[in-house]
């Protein structure tokens, strides 16, 4: 039977990947086995971050001397900027393996367990990128990846992360201007907008969005995606999480809503829900990864007290938002190695989160 | 008797004094009852943060309108700049009232209350900004305020709120160059420095520091100390807060250290101290104030993972530091108008600090 | 006669007001003679930059100790935030003074000098600001302070200096969000852009602007409006500046546009042109006040080569083009008390700007 | 005769080593004549700037795949963070070619040429970053690097650039603490003054530097040194730049030195001395590449007015600094792809810099 193996390695820069290899060398991890890697690196996660680009391109170089470019290809390497706050960065590497025979000693464990799966969509024209057509794509490989993963309901799927592109100046040129926006920084929250609905309609929990819906009907969302936005790509990469009874081992993944930003009791609930008999003091040693979407309410207050967010012309509101969520996760978890990802647009309510 | 009242008040912008003057107008305060207004704004907290003296300016006009000049000089007013993460902008208006008279109704409530004084120090040599000079002026005027606030004995204080000055370029000049150091972002944390070792001395927590101690010998800390640094007072504000039986009325303090800046746990643990009758759920509607210092631990990790608030060029560590620990205390807490402020050198452990 | 006289004067922090005040104490120049104050903070220059309201709340202190309060209110105060690269904080007070009589050994001074007057619009609501209503209001202001100012002809006026409002979320609210843009930051180009349109209505430099070309349509533009943003007013105050034969003094003005930010060579020709017996390094003693605007070509090129100012999270672009204007022309003046504004929407061509 | 080439080339990212590749393509330039490379990236030029380490990793993907790898060890990649105000991400490849035999069409050039060589020197341990050591090293280096580029004496070397390491926690730790500073920011600036002092020991500029006068005695300084610190590197690379008779070609070389950051006079006295027939606006097409440092002025002013660039604690002074001196030096050049350096310790006088 399939299995699934999560490990989460420490990163001393962008471009270490001393423990990556090292899990290979150990021969726990075989590079063909690697699904997906997501990398949490220490950018500012925002237009001119390029440390998701030199993180992939080390993460490539490390694979290519293992596999064929084709193989390597197929990876899913979702890097997301920005460790504000207390945020340690760190690789999540997940693997697919094959549990052994059953037998007498070691009995099939019943019941279903963490999948996952990953498909890439098409490069898409900078003209689609925050509309209908980049979430019609984003729905379809949702679907692909659920197949892939052979996770049966939409109810299984517990998290679904997608790496998006975002707009330049020369990808705005290259296609005269024909764009959802003529701004770099802005076009970084339609393009997570437009993957998160995509989602959203893939999970049934919303229609299709149409455009003017995309970045501004904020009553539409996933309670599932996460959606990173990134120059060093031009389709969308999808990892669906979810659980199937044609996978089997010890990990499980569930998900919560953060209804808004310092909603710490989602989150003790969640973990008391998926493992009722582990107190909370332990849950830094049992969690083996948390997935987070962040965002600054777009009211401008928190339980009716103003926040200083979006009035920040020094310090963009994602970094503010990711140090916030990072710092309410790691009072409740006792851990900084958490995957926040900042730009919550339609991925979960105004200003919350989901967190898996 | 005499009795406290704090009114935490929210701001609009570093000189909006509007909820101050309407508490005011309201009769509920008299301008004379004021002892101290501490006030967070939202500037970046470090050497080019004017918003604490535009709101000290704010306030001193304010606070004119109603009294004599030194009356006003004789209020402290403790700013402290930076409101990353979702912190909210507020005052903390700490006021001495008289208790009416018990009566058969209304019987005298019994045991130590809230209690606390201010004092100032006279203005500081550029020279001795960051040394022992300063660290012996801020242990005499500690003990003047408990004196003043009829605080008993050192572990009846609860908190030391300390605002003390820094170097600029010209106060050195001024000096010839005499000073602990010709870096100005330094001189505010080796002012803090010098300023917690004071506290420390007082309350019996340390021996006296010498120079090569202050900013070094991590060692030496106050559970009690909070220190900010600002370029708009050359000498030292302290208010020290406690428990007396000469006071009386509902509030109370108490403190905690945070052993590190996710340390949940123990916020938790004093909340449950000094109110166990209170649900954590209740928290946000009982608490009337939280005071808390934050560093970047200086070893660059947290629980043995690394941070990155150390590195980051564009980013300053005490603004890394005061969203994290804003975000630990909101989610145990439940709000966000908590008085974070950044860099505390001798206060608490390092990377750690103390919550009132 | 009228006569126009300039002070440049240095300040240490933005309410530090010293200079101004000893020039009133030396009798030089009367407060009442005070017609506009600018003055250059070192804030960010966006939307949280308070210094801005700091120093026109320090400005207001000082005046309001020599005039009554509708006096005050009377003189434009014109703060400029944003002092990257070298620029040098400081005061230009411009003042009416009258020219002594001529006489046989002082003969008056024949042909027009600097003449400057200023008006202030009523208050913007919030959804005029950044639309056409906004640039009709200043069309009118121009016309007034025009009359004010006994400056005869379109031709005569030199540099139209506006402050004018911006949106905060208080004040889209406000209005239930009928405005230019829900963007705070974003507003405060736009409300430059209709300002600027306004001014080149009013010079005959473009006709009446529509909603559709604020903001967008960059071939209108005016060769002599500088408006900067600030969110410490709700009207736009306007300061025309040109050349009167009703005023007399040694003082003049003239005006060029910079093509792209780094044309030094119009500056260089207006000196040229203005007194072509001045040697050029003896700018630097001889100019009196120097005010210019600043923006990141929008295209992202300067003469082809690419700049990263619109890409950079994490430094606003027009803290980027204050410091890359700043060096071009204190590399050709030598000296670096310059009135450099940033965000030249609708002034000057697109990447460059008008200078006086 | 060897023959040196310089192609100046346009970079879109950190890793867009296309155009490169272009000229590989094209048959102008050999890999394996390739010298060196220096590279100005858009980061910030700081501690924790990752485009200096994305761009080299780029460029030897791109030179293994045409060079063994001992020779892509050779060839030196000197990277430099930072494109503040108008500057232009670029590639400035230095290649040595063989110069066609004389003929009676093509007579050999008389007079001695551009040339160049660089070395490498052994890797430093964290112990000597920043002291003597480093000095000695980078001295030793420079004279190898002479010899190899047959530049005959001390006054023929018009521009020694070198890439130096700095500190970080964890080298920090592994000396146990045996550093030159504790403060990583501040071992760049120690790293470059070291490296400077160096080079101005080999050209007879100054004596020997002892420990306390690195990065603290002004009065020593190079005017031909330029020193860059990054976290990629743990030797010194070292190019040196000067004029020889055992190269020929068109190309030549000379340095100026800028008495602070505005002194665009000394560049244009330059361009004169080299290139007298050369008018002043034909420079930006004969200028073939700029090297230049650039800082801000240690006391605070520039010719008597204040600076803001010490006390922002949001922009790192040298970011100030590169964009002041770009703009200077844009403004006289008429381009922006100028190597422009930040941070200026010991190479050239305080607040200035050397200029090639």
């Amino acid at each position: 039977m399939r299995s699934a193996r999560v490990d989460r390695l420490a990163m001393d820069a962008p471009d270490d990947v001393s423990a990556i290899a090292a899990l290979f060398a150990s021969g726990e991890v075989a590079p063909e086995q690697v699904i997906a890697i997501l990398g949490k690196t220490e950018g500012n996660g925002c237009v001119n971050d390029f440390t998701r680009g030199f993180a992939t391109q080390s993460l490539r170089l490390l694979l290519g001397a293992h596999l064929a470019p084709e193989r390597v290809d197929a990876v899913s390497m979702v890097m997301s900027g920005g460790t504000e706050g207390g945020l340690s960065p760190h690789w999540l590497v997940l693997s697919e393996t094959q549990a052994p025979e059953s037998s007498a000693e070691a009995p099939a464990a019943s019941g279903p367990s963490l999948a996952f799966a990953s498909v890439a969509t098409r490069p898409l024209s900078p003209s689609e990128i925050g509309r209908p057509a980049q979430a019609a794509l984003v729905r379809d490989g949702v679907y692909a990846a659920m197949a892939k993963a052979a996770i049966a309901a939409e109810d299984d799927v517990h998290f679904v992360q997608i790496k998006c592109p975002l707009l330049t100046s020369d990808r705005i040129a290259a296609v005269a201007g024909d764009v959802a926006t003529q701004e770099t920084l802005k076009s970084m929250g339609l393009s997570r907008a437009a993957s998160a609905l995509g989602v959203a309609e893939a999970l049934g929990e919303a229609p299709p969005a149409t455009q003017a819906q995309i970045g501004t009907d904020w009553t539409l969302w996933s309670s599932r995606a996460s959606a990173s936005a990134g120059v060093e790509l031009m389709c969308c990469e999808i990892v669906v999480m979810g659980m199937s009874s044609a996978w089997t081992g010890p990990l499980a993944i569930a998900h919560a809503v953060m209804r808004d930003a310092i909603d710490a009791p989602a989150v003790q609930q969640l973990l008391q829900t998926i493992a009722p008999e582990v107190p909370p003091q332990e849950a830094s040693t049992r969690v083996e990864g948390v997935l987070v979407k962040a965002e600054a309410s777009p009211e401008g207050t928190i339980r009716g007290l103003r926040h200083t967010m979006l009035q920040d012309s020094d310090l963009a509101s994602t970094r503010h938002a990711r140090a916030l969520v990072g710092g309410v996760l790691a009072g409740v978890i006792g851990r900084t190695d958490l995957f926040v990802s900042g730009g919550a647009e339609h991925q979960g309510p105004p200003g919350g989160g989901p967190v898996a």
